[in-house]
C-alpha cells in the first residue's frame, strides 16, 4: 500500500518542500551565535583605521635604515615616544624616529618599525643595527578588513568567533533570519500528557517533548498543539491550525497502520501527500506532505524511530527554513561486534561509545531506554547486508 | 621572566582550580537540554506499567498454542478486541484469545501475542498456525525501565534524546546545576567599546564580546565589567568585584609585557598567581591564578590568541564548574600544504575547510580577519617540527 521512496529521495523532497523563512530581525552581538545572516554584512570602515606596529621598537622611515647592519648602524634622532592608545600627532622627518609599543600607532612619515632587539639608545640618539623593508612589522590601515568588504555573506550561521570579527568592525547589531516556527502535535487515543498518571493501556506523550527539544536545539521556536484523538475532524482542525501558524508542522502518531492512514488522509484533504513510506528501518511509514506553504511530516510513534526520522529527514527541511546548514556532531568509532541488516532499507541503530568503540544498543520495539543507554546512532546503507566487527563507522551523536 | 608551564600542566591546573558550582535549580523538560543533572534521576514507576503487544494479532496464553503449526493450528475462541489506549478489563481463560493492536494492553491470562500473519478468523473462532513462546511479541511491565532505576546519574549533560526518556518516565522537572557565572573584563588604555567610533591609536574591545559569546555557548551566564585602564587601583577594584561575584573571572589584556605584568601583580595582590606563561603559540603570556575561590585567567589581547587560550585552557575549567564535559565539535581533514612549527611550544593555527581538506589561514599578528576566513583551528604538538602536506589533522570547529 505504501509508495516507498529511498532515504536519498526523501531528503531531497524534504529540502524541496521548504523555503527559507522571509522574516528577519535585528539583534545585538550577544544574541547572534547560531543565527543566520539575512544579508551580507559589510565592514563599515578600514580595520585597523591606522597603521599599527606589531613589535616594540622605533617607528622609522625604511629609507633611513636602508643598508644598516651590525657593522654600520643607522643613526637616528629620537623625537619622542608613542604611548599605547594615543594618536601619533607629530610626524617624523628624515633622520628621526619615535619609540613605539606593540599595537602603537605609526606617526606620519614612518613606514616601518625596527624591533627593540636591534637598537641601542644613547640619550636622544638611537642606533639601528638592521635594515627594515617598507611596512615591515606594521599592520597597515585596512590590512585586517577594507571598508565595504563583505565580512560574511548572507546565509552565514554565525559562530562565537564571528562575533569577535563583528565587534572588531564596530558592527554591534546584525540583521538575521527569524527562527523557523515549528508546530508540534501528537495523535493517538492511547497518548496521555507526560505530566499525567498513566492509566492501564495508555502511554505518555514522549515525542512532543523529544521534538520540542530537538527543534529548539536546531534554533527553532516551537509551539505545541497538544494530543489529538484518532478522529478525522479533530486531527483536521489541529493540523490545519498548526500548518497555518508555523513554517513546519510535525505530527507524531501511533504506530498502527490505521493511524498512519488517517494522518495521510487528513494531510491529503488539507493539502498534498508527497510521499507515504520511506525505505528506512525504523521509520518506514513516515508521511511527507505539504499544507499550503508549510511542509508537514507524519512521524513514527516509537520514540527512537521518531528521533531517527527527525534527524535524517526533518533536519534538512529545518536547514533550508533556517537559511544555512546546521552543525552535526559526529565521531568515528570501531564497531565491537558484527551487525546484520535488512537488505533494501537503510537501517539506523543506537550505539554506546567507550574508548573510541561503538557497541550496538538493541531494544524491543518502542522502548525508550535504548535512547538513554546510547550515545548516538549509526546508519547502515541499504545495499549493505551488515557491518563487520572492527569496522570504522560514523556515529551521529545525540 | 615567565615561569612557563606545558599546555598539559596548564589544563590540569585549570581543572584543579575549579570546583563544581554548588547552586542547583529545578527546570521543566523544555529547558533541560545542555544542562547537567545535580543528582541521579530515578524512574518513579515501572515503564511500561503493563504488558504491551509489539504486533497486531491476538493475545493468547502461550501454553494454548504450544505445538501449533501449518498442519495443526490451535483453535481458540475470540472473546473480544482490545482497543488502543484502553484497559484490558476482561481476563482470558484457557482456550480463549482477544484481538490486540501493536501497543495494546495484554489482558490477564495472556502472556504472548500471535501475529496476524499466522491467523485465520472465522466468526468468533481463530486458528493460530504458529506456536509462540511465553512473552513473545510482548514488552513486559518494567522492560523499558524498572521503578527506582537510575535513568541518569548525577553529572549527566542532558540531550534532546534524554528529554524523551524523562518524558516517558513521567519526570517532567529535573534538578540541574545552575549555569556557571563568568565575569568578563578588558584592560588596556587603547581599548574602546565596540559601539564607539575608533579614534586614532585606539582599538575596539573585541575580546569581551568573543568571551561572552564563547562562555554562553558553553552554557554559562556572563556579566561584563567593562574596560579598565592600565592602572593598578582601577584593575584591582574591578577584578576583585568580578572574582567575588562570579565562579570564574576572565580578563583579556593588551599585548605588551607591561600590561601582562600588571595583570599578574594585581592577581597576586588579591589572591595567588599559579602560573605566568604557558608553552603555547600564540598565548605564551597567559596568567592563571585564583582570587578567593574563583579561578582567574589573564588572557592575550589578540583575538585569535584569546580564542585559542579560551578553548584550550578555560574550557576545562568551565567543564569542572558546570559539572560535566562539553561537546567539542571537531572533524578530521587532510592538510593542503606543509606547515612549519616552532620547536618546544604547542602551536595553534587557523584553517579553512573545503571538501575534507584543511588549508592554513595565516594572518599578521593581531588581525581578526583570520577568524572569519577560517572554519576552525588545529594543534601542533610541541615535539613536532611541523606538519606534512596530506597529513590527516583534527580541526576543532569554531
Amino acid at each position: 500500500m505504501l509508495n516507498v521512496i529511498s532515504v536519498e529521495n526523501a531528503v531531497t523532497l524534504s529540502e524541496t518542500l521548504a523555503r527559507r523563512v522571509a522574516r528577519a530581525e535585528r539583534l545585538p552581538l550577544a544574541a547572534l551565535p547560531g543565527r543566520v545572516t539575512a544579508e551580507a554584512v559589510r565592514c563599515p570602515e578600514e580595520i585597523p583605521g591606522f597603521a599599527r606596529s606589531t613589535m616594540d621598537g622605533v617607528a622609522v622611515a625604511a629609507a633611513d635604515v636602508f643598508g644598516a647592519g651590525e657593522a654600520a648602524p643607522a643613526d637616528l634622532t629620537v623625537t619622542g615616544e608613542i604611548l599605547m592608545g594615543e594618536a601619533a600627532a607629530k610626524p617624523i622627518r628624515r633622520g628621526e624616529c619615535v619609540k613605539i609599543p606593540t599595537g602603537g600607532m605609526l606617526p606620519a612619515g614612518a613606514d616601518a618599525v625596527a624591533p627593540v632587539e636591534y637598537l641601542d639608545f644613547d640619550f636622544d640618539t638611537c642606533l639601528v643595527y638592521r635594515a627594515v623593508s617598507p611596512w615591515e612589522n606594521v599592520v597597515r590601515s585596512g590590512d585586517d578588513a577594507r571598508a565595504g568588504a563583505a565580512l560574511f555573506p548572507a546565509g552565514t550561521r554565525l559562530t562565537p568567533a564571528d562575533v569577535g570579527v563583528l565587534a572588531a568592525a564596530g558592527v554591534t547589531e546584525c540583521e538575521v533570519l527569524a527562527r523557523p516556527r515549528v508546530g508540534i502535535l501528537s495523535t493517538g487515543n492511547e497518548i496521555v500528557p507526560a505530566e499525567a498518571p498513566v492509566a492501564p493501556g495508555k502511554v505518555r506523550d514522549v515525542n512532543a517533548h523529544l521534538l520540542e527539544a530537538l527543534c529548539r536545539a536546531h534554533g527553532c521556536e516551537t509551539r505545541r498543539y497538544g494530543i489529538v484523538p484518532d478522529e478525522e475532524a479533530a486531527l483536521t482542525a489541529a493540523l490545519q491550525r498548526a500548518a497555518a501558524e508555523n513554517d513546519l508542522a510535525l505530527l507524531s502518531g501511533g504506530s498502527s497502520a490505521g493511524e498512519k492512514d488517517l494522518t495521510a488522509r487528513v494531510i491529503a484533504a488539507l493539502g498534498e501527500v508527497k510521499s507515504h513510506g520511506v525505505a528506512m528501518k525504523p521509520g518506514k511509514p513516515t508521511v511527507i506532505g505539504k499544507i499550503g506553504k508549510t511542509p508537514v511530516f507524519g512521524l513514527p510513534g516509537h520514540p527512537a524511530a521518531c528521533y531517527f526520522v527527525t534527524d535524517v529527514l526533518v533536519r534538512p527541511c529545518i536547514e533550508v527554513l533556517s537559511g544555512a546548514p546546521l552543525p552535526r556532531p559526529a565521531v568515528t568509532a570501531a564497531l565491537t561486534e558484527n551487525v546484520s541488516s535488512n537488505h533494501g532499507r537503510e537501517e539506523y541503530l543506537c550505539v554506546s561509545l567507550q574508548n573510541g568503540q561503538a557497541t550496538p544498543v538493541y531494544g524491543k520495539s518502542g522502548v525508550v531506554s535504548q535512547l538513554s543507554a546510547a550515545d548516538g546512532y549509526l546508519r547502515i546503507d541499504r545495499d549493505r547486508e551488515g557491518l563487520r566487527q572492527g569496522e570504522t563507522v560514523i556515529v551521529y551523536l545525540f
